[in-house]
């Protein structure tokens, strides 16, 4: 049966060497936040790394000192499809991120203040380097597996590339090789509303006892269209009003007359209530920047070419247009074309994006199947 | 051979009857900003309105005083296919606009102070009754066409359900029956972006001798998102740095580093130039209100029953996903099961919404057709 990971605690540490990055700037030393539920076997092979997406952190699973479960609850924990009966499951938070591991909010050692907007630009290939130390320290020689979805995913698929001896399987769901134009389109407007908010004030708001919330509102109803599906969006809301089915319409400009737009406006005050803005810029901005394509002129088999020894599961949502299918399939292909093992599952599902937080029957079986698969082979090298 | 509608001016009439709005508001008085192409013939029944979207005027074709084209020169003029030796046509600007007609930033009457916020919320059926009155004005009995595109396209088919008598053809084009949840959600989006910047002033920002630049460009740049295919945008900018094809890059959050982003900047800066805050809330808010078949619980068949006299043409660009083609399908559906005649072309094109206002070959060779078979039939009245 199914049951929580229980109350966990996040688990702090800190890594006094630099940390080198793609930028060309080091991070001097960080502390990085982690959870981990189940245990680590005798023979260290059981261990699953989850990456997390733009707007979460290491609480994975179970619930908080608040009492808040984790953002993949309804994945990881004993009996569900990430069985912490089975695996021992680490969630980590980034380098850069607001939810505990070292970021813009703490204090820069070069200047004794904030970092703001002097943060190092960070990306998917630094937070995973970030990570392999993690799990080095933890004395896991070679995971069983890192998942991730969207941002999450290309964590995951990174692995692969620059510590593909580290990790046997990789999951990535509903992810990309890359963000198109138009992806980074809706990056730029979420970040210019943050950076054109006066309490912005260059990234520096934190030495004004202030916060662009304006632009943090902006910025999440913008990404808020983007997870969802119109369909799921016109199911869920339509053309409702606000005052109901009887109500009449308020013929108003600025206040409220569609449900749809109290909900934006809902979610977009909720945001701006706990997300730092200089980590939603870091954050859209290692979404823009992944592309590991890019060293080898464009060539996505060729940049895939380290990951010879490990196998792939990818997912993808039919009615996800962030990410759509035909992306994942492009990574299929590159695997395809080098020989390497994959499953691909493209879950029929209404939700768009959002899909790969949720808990979708068909999507949960495969990742079981998968996991079991995985957690068989495991087996299997324990008996030899 | 298609020649330029040459240089126009731009005409002005003023309304001193009252005109009662769907919000039961009055516009106490008005004036109309117009411009004419061609002659109106000796029967008055060659005239032809076009109807402007949510960032266009009066002025649809030829060259204004500054040189600048119409925004639909390619289309109408001397031997285009709305070819103005044969047609009278006719540009209006609709009240609540920047471009003229009675709007915003103009003089509210009964308090001797710009309009501002208090301006009366308009919806696509004011404006067609105020267009309603310009063309009793000029003398036209029925007019031989209406068309438009977009918002344009939504006043176009509200001609013929309050005033079909007036009005044969009704010609729209890349255009909806209403907005659908997530149409709704990017236009709140970017009034938020205006209505929460600190210049705004609640919409009297012009009592404050400033303007929410800052939210019109951020409401732009959504906007401009939504206008363009997701495949327009990969083939023109994809991921191409501004630091051109061998540039390095600049990890920054901050600074631009995409050409799309460039792009995007650009075209907001540039509205924010000459857009009006207030109208922009006006324009949008008229597009989430229109929805002909509300009051007819939903029925758009029923809806439609008003104009079983006249006749249309429907045209949808494949890659438009602010109205995909489906949105047209539903009006053909409406019409037909009227018995109305309707003539419906779904055009392969790649630009996504913004090609209703583009030079495509097939596009214009169907508007060319239909308008050819217009004047064949106003033609064939006067033979008789």
């Amino acid at each position: 049966m199914a049951t929580s990971a229980g109350t966990v605690t996040p688990l702090r540490m800190h890594f006094a060497e630099p940390l080198p990055l793609a930028s060309g700037a080091v991070l001097a030393d960080y502390d990085l936040v982690y959870e981990t539920y189940g245990t680590l076997n005798a023979a260290r092979d059981n261990a699953v790394l989850v990456c997390h997406a733009l707007n979460a952190g290491a609480h994975v699973a179970g619930l908080d000192a608040d009492g808040q479960s984790g953002w993949w609850d309804n994945l990881v924990g004993p009996g569900k499809p990430l069985d912490t009966n089975r695996f021992f499951v680490i969630g980590v938070n980034n380098p850069g991120s607001c939810f505990g591991s070292t970021g813009p909010m703490h204090l820069n050692p070069a200047t004794g203040r904030a970092w703001g907007a002097d943060f190092p630009v960070v990306t998917v290939e630094d937070w995973v380097d970030a990570q392999a130390r993690l799990i080095e320290r933890l004395g896991i020689g070679r995971l069983a597996a890192v998942i991730g979805g969207s941002l999450g995913g290309m964590q995951a698929l990174s692995w692969t590339l620059r510590h593909p001896a580290h990790v046997r399987h990789c999951i990535a769901v509903a992810t990309a090789p890359n963000l198109s134009a138009q992806n980074i389109a809706f990056n730029e407007v979420a970040r210019r509303a943050i950076t054109t908010d006066p309490d912005f004030h260059g990234g520096h708001y934190y030495l004004h006892g202030v916060v662009p919330r304006r632009g943090l509102r902006v910025a999440r109803m913008i990404g808020h269209i983007t997870y969802l599906s119109d369909s799921a969006m016109e199911q869920r809301f339509g053309r409702e009003l606000k005052a109901g089915p009887d109500g009449r319409l308020g013929y108003t400009t600025q206040d409220i007359e569609f449900q749809i737009e109290s909900y934006l406006r809902h979610q977009g005050d909720k945001f701006s209530e706990y997300f730092d803005a200089n980590t939603y810029l870091l954050i859209t901005r290692a979404l823009d920047y992944f592309d590991p394509a890019r060293a080898h002129g464009g060539d996505l088999a060729a940049a895939f070419a380290p990951a010879r020894g490990n196998r792939f599961l990818l997912v993808s949502f039919t009615t996800d247009w962030r990410f759509a299918p035909e992306r994942s399939r492009e990574i299929v292909k590159a695997l395809v074309d080098n020989g390497i093992g994959v499953s691909y599952a493209e879950i029929d599902a209404p939700h768009g994006h959002d899909a790969f937080l949720l808990d979708d029957a068909r999507y949960h079986a495969v990742l079981r199947a998968y996991f079991e698969r995985i957690h068989a082979e495991i087996a299997g090298h324990h008996h030899v």
